[in-house]
């Protein structure tokens, strides 16, 4: 099977760009080497943004509906200045004493359920990620660990290990288990929510049956790299009950869901209403300054501490934490949380209403600004991979951006700045209803 | 053995600050938990930041003799405005073309040896080590590692697992061996390059006997948490050809000892005249901002791609570019790599005089703006780890920051900001003078 990745992404081989364009390219091509990979069959150079709108450098404007890292919008003047402010004054690690971090500690602890009373800050979800796998094996003594079978958490050695998405061909670790991402479209809710915890009842068994003592449940409350799989909001408790019995934790990997992207609340979990014993966070957390961080209860920091230090030299920086209260303040006083509700409720009404029109759109799915539209074949429902790249790059060419996720690459992700607006989502509308119609 | 970052942390049990500081420090207790470690007997708590200077809050200056990561300065405005200005035009990832990552890879590549061509950016020295590693395995087939008895290299689950300074305790992994950094005191120059070589080749001989093929020598060239071991330039070189012969490949750790730290060359690895097969740079590449990044040779980074995507969403982005290139450009134009030769070789004579007149002080090393001194007893020349956090609790009294390092903690660590002058190290040595003659 093809990566997810490289359906959409530019080919050099396939490449005649000419000009300026191609010097570049080939540049690129040179220091990147095989590690470089460029969205699109024409790749994008982009020279400015501000709010949903990325620009290119013929002052081309583009409708971000793709980047949920810029989530209080591209180059928001209320982060820059935090940033360029605090950068001006101080900017060291956290052995010395800094109110700042500690305040932005205190705030972000605010919005987690009790108990769960104490933050480590890291510079990406990778290593927030990383280090809840350590600290999930200390507390519980296991090592087995579950996860999605698309899933994506990561991108250090460790967490690599349990993100199948990042793998031509996976082969699990021993200590290993996927599971199916709960798909709604299949099941009735209350079967849903039995046959997801079945599933981890069963891997649970399968690693204990192999000598792999349980560890974590490790999941992204919206199944993001899986294709999207939001509802019923509900359908994880019966697993977390499981891995609670069977003496395991459940990290929560919020990295996509967090942050008030899925506009019913501030972190994806909540939505289920269950607790995490650890949660990470990352990619909006600065707005694409790069800090992340994990917080979890006492009892299982302290498991590891008692071996082992943790230090992070960028992490938990004044500037870090003037930056993230900045975007904090935003997400507040924008009402962010709530137009992620309302502008996501509109999109997908108006995706809906696309899909009685299209038969290629298999099927529309997601919570607030985080949706998926799943591409079929429209003769007989089944993946269709090449269509969801050509639909991705007709919407490039009309200036709207957007991604792909699933199994089979197959369904559209849709993830904007939290600040999308009802009218940028008429635009990204009216420009899939054009692509769509042209696709064959 | 109590860890190294013990002796110079701050015991919230023995503290009795008092008023305002001592509430700071129970709500920092309560967010951090077990992780939080604070530097000094009595914290310290600055507001600023400038130069080779932070100011706390009643406006007290410290000479900081101790930050590595502000390499260009605190708050060097050059380097601000660097970040401000991209931070308000621009900040994606690295899947559009930009013109400023591809000119700031070419910039840094210019460094190093040729045919060390790909460079791969991440956020942190620890995720640059982790995916050395990771290529290391790829490239080699091998995995068994071999770094120094007290090396530090990064936060990640991976590179813990070959820090043994971060344990309070440490079982290395079957796959690791140890070898003593390279005390120079203890030998002759010739003896000492062959004698880490034999190291070496007796440690890769135990990894095969025990079924461990090798992999990688993972050492970063100036010995830095194993205490300060930088004489006589070359000693490297027999163990580098062992490390070739045996087939396997050397990681340059380069966080600490790059960015002309050593005032002979940009790289500490080129005093040794040793061309690795992956570089690691961390810390001061972003004067703060957090980046970092991995060089290698394509056909290393090959064998990796060919199995598994890396993608850094931080890294690479148009502000680190900036921000990184700030930081070259300070580095050129002010000179500092002169300046760290030049007040380096100022300041280790100023310390070896004062080494005369102390008996405590059984040894100075370094090279550059990287000094260690070590602290021993009057008496018989044994470890001295309490004298040596006396020492540095001192100096914080006399407001000069440095820190501790080495098997025992017992050697003073200095590695100030490189545009350390002539009059700061007169300030830092009179200072020790005093402490010196004070410590019992």
């Amino acid at each position: 099977m093809k990566p997810i990745l490289a359906l959409n992404a530019f080919d050099m081989k396939a490449a005649a760009a000419g000009g300026a364009l191609e010097e570049l390219l080939r540049r690129r091509a040179e220091v990147f080497g095989s590690a470089s990979v460029l969205f699109y069959e024409r790749p994008l150079q982009f020279v400015r943004g501000q709010g949903c709108w990325l620009y290119d450098a013929d002052g081309v404007a583009y409708l971000d509906a793709y980047n949920n890292v810029p989530a209080v919008g591209h180059c928001h003047s209320r982060v820059v200045e935090a940033a360029a402010n605090q950068l001006g004054q101080l900017n060291t690690h956290s052995r010395y004493l800094d109110r700042l971090i500690i305040d932005f500690a205190q705030e972000l602890l605010a919005t987690v359920p009790r108990g769960l009373s104490n933050i480590t800050f890291t510079c990406t979800g990778s290593e927030a990620n990383d280090l809840a796998l350590r600290l999930a094996a200390h507390f519980t003594g296991g090592t087995g660990v579950i996860v999605t079978e698309s899933a994506y958490h990561g991108n250090t050695a460790r967490v690599t290990e349990v993100s199948p998405s990042s793998f031509a061909q996976w082969r699990p670790p021993p200590y290993v288990r996927t599971v199916p991402a709960p798909d709604g479209r299949l099941t009735s809710s209350a079967a849903l929510a039995a046959g997801f915890a079945n599933q981890v009842t069963a891997a649970i068994a399968d690693l204990e049956r192999h000598g792999h003592r349980f560890c974590a449940l490790l999941i992204d409350s919206i199944f993001s790299s899986d294709g999207v799989f939001s509802d019923p909001p509900g359908f994880l408790r019966d697993a977390v009950n499981v891995v609670h019995r069977a003496k395991g934790v459940l990290i929560a990997d919020e990295v996509q869901s967090g942050f008030a992207r899925t506009g019913a609340s501030f972190w994806g979990f909540q939505r289920h209403g269950i607790t995490p014993d650890i949660i990470t966070m990352g990619k909006p957390m600065g707005n694409g300054y790069p800090i992340a961080a994990l917080v979890t209860r006492p009892e299982i920091l302290d498991t590891l501490c008692a071996k082992v230090g943790y230090f992070n030299t960028f992490a938990g920086s004044a500037v870090a934490a003037a930056v993230g209260r900045a975007v904090l303040q935003v997400i507040a006083e924008e009402g962010l949380m709530e137009n992620a509700r309302r502008v996501g409720e509109y999109l997908k009404r108006s995706l809906l209403e696309l899909a009685a029109r299209h038969p290629g759109i298999g099927d529309v799915r997601g919570a607030g600004l985080y949706l998926g539209v799943e591409l079929v074949q429209p003769a007989d429902g089944s993946p269709a991979p090449e269509r969801t790249a050509a639909v991705i790059n007709g919407l490039r060419a009309r200036q709207v951006l957007i991604g792909a996720a699933g199994r089979f690459g197959t369904v559209l992700k849709i993830r904007p700045p939290l600040c999308f607006s009802v009218e940028h989502a008429d635009r990204l509308i009216a420009s899939l209803d054009e692509v769509l119609g042209e696709v064959p």
